[in-house]
């Protein structure tokens, strides 16, 4: 500040009023202080100059897409952990490429963060073992880690997926289809598994021709349903394996002649007010935030037990579309 | 390599097939080698050596709102661009905070980003002279930069909302309200310009209290539509100022008696499958991302020409709800 004085040709209290937005100062003595300001680089905030020499906290998120609704609430609330303990949050989305979870990952802590939140496109995470061993704390959300042991919060994706698929069988479905993500996510996966335990429980089959894993690009997923909805035993009802995969088969379903009963995985915005409104299993996206970032922080303030695994219930919402009954 | 051949006690030849993937190495000869890849540190890639020195060019973006949808397409472009010219995409929020932008930008540079895209909440960005200075490259988009020069690309919000609001009129309304956000955002006050501008063109006048800016909470936007549509002079149509107002605005539109027309600014997915379809004017962000980030890479390459000003038009789409007429 005393630089920013000598420099406009004014006293330390004219610069301390005009950085502070007090009153009392001339337009043209202002401008001068601003000028001196930005010449010297001075920054009113000391927290800028810590910044400068990186040791503010920050967190870095690899998200999966940042087009996926899903992740919305759940880096909120990363977010708003990481500020409670005075953090910056810095994200990035792999786009499901492993190489580039890979790259993203090592270019964040390349970049000093304290600490990772991933939600894993990679099935191998041993990359992130000498980051680990170099003291960055690693937490995994969504999706567990591949080959290293870390903290992670996962939904009960399983379980969840066999609720939706049996609140389908008890409203009379025999014949029902799945329809989700690459089956190398993990989440794809499980999901597939909780509608097979769904229907073995009920002693229903599931013939290849009812199941379709795959990406969810909407003409893919509008492919798959056309499939299952035509010939001679066309399904009667639809589980989505997530949002993206629900929100095509919402339109696809608006086309048909007769009633499709859909139940999908994931809430979605403007769910309860399309018509029928679609019954989901909601995930709380921003719990599983706030949990995977809790977690971080209490490795980073010292924790060093067994890495924790924590599961999350699911939850159903009847609102309509998967409480249809088969048509004739 | 050869201090992992070391380590391992192998040769250089089989650290090369386990590190690229190849057959003929034992189960045991794998793990030996990957355990000594873990302990040295070692990496495959090129390019997380160039990572960990800070060479390799990366574009930190800061966004308002990471659970705004309008924003998830102008990241992945930004990210796509970026990504075509070999460098990543890091991104923050600022929740809509001046001094959290700041916090974050400064942050961003001081992790050695080579460019910076931003969605402004602050309406004084002197604080970027120093890093300008220095070499970071800047694009403002969305909204403005404040008290600096520098590239932007916007949308153009006021014809938009003036193309809405005539629209509406076209349609035989008179009485319109508008709702949108914060006063202090460029857009918000843009938008309500244009809503003027077409009342003002249809010689209608525009009471205090059909016009409502402020934040997009949902219970803000109802207790504003809520005002607007009671009493002896209730509106009968409302145009809404973005995304956020006109999903809440759907929903109270939803819960009256007597129909009332309405146009959103902004697309959103679902849009065309509520009832009735919701009308909009589109903005396309991924293009508005798109052109940041060329923008961007032009003058990394070393454009130093005066800051341009890019305005891209918007689009209505009519599908339904701003074709309602006026209630008797």
């Amino acid at each position: 500040m005393k630089d920013v004085a000598a420099y406009a040709g004014v006293g330390l209290k004219t610069v301390s009023r005009v950085v502070n937005g007090e009153a009392g100062v001339s337009s043209d003595t202002e401008r001068r202080v601003q000028d001196a300001i930005t010449a010297l680089g001075f920054r009113r905030n000391d927290s800028a100059r810590v910044l400068r020499k990186g040791s503010t906290a920050s967190v870095g998120l690899v998200l999966e897409d940042l087009a996926d609704p899903f992740y919305s609430p759940l880096s909120r609330a990363v977010e708003e952990v990481a500020r409670a303990h005075g953090a910056l949050l810095i994200n990035g989305s792999s786009a499901e490429n492993p190489e580039r979870e890979r790259e993203l990952a090592l270019a964040l802590c390349a970049r000093r963060v304290d600490g990772l939140i991933i939600v894993p496109a990679s099935d191998d995470h041993r990359y992130l073992e000498p980051e680990i061993a170099a003291g960055v704390a690693t937490v995994f959300v969504d999706r567990p880690p591949g080959r290293i042991a870390a903290d992670m919060v996962l939904s009960d994706s399983a379980d969840g997926a066999r609720a939706g698929v049996a609140h389908l069988i008890a409203h009379g479905h025999r014949r029902i289809g799945f329809i989700g993500d690459h089956p190398r996510i993990h989440t794809a996966t499980e999901r597939l598994r909780g509608y097979r335990t769904a229907m073995a429980d009920a002693g229903l089959s599931t013939p290849d021709a009812w199941v379709a894993l795959g990406g969810t690009a909407p003409e893919r997923v509008r492919g798959a349903a056309v499939r299952m909805l035509a010939g001679p035993e066309p399904v009667t009802a639809l589980f989505a394996g997530n949002n993206r995969v629900t929100v095509t088969l919402v339109r696809v379903l608006a086309e048909q002649e007769r009633p499709v009963a859909l139940v999908g995985f994931d809430d979605f915005e403007l769910a309860d007010l399309l018509s029928p409104p679609v019954t989901v299993i909601a995930q709380n996206p921003a719990e599983l935030g706030r949990s995977a970032a809790e977690l971080l922080f209490r490795r980073l303030d010292g924790a060093s037990d067994e890495p924790r695994r924590v599961t999350r219930p699911t939850r159903l919402i009847a609102r309509g579309s998967g409480e249809i009954p088969p048509s004739a």
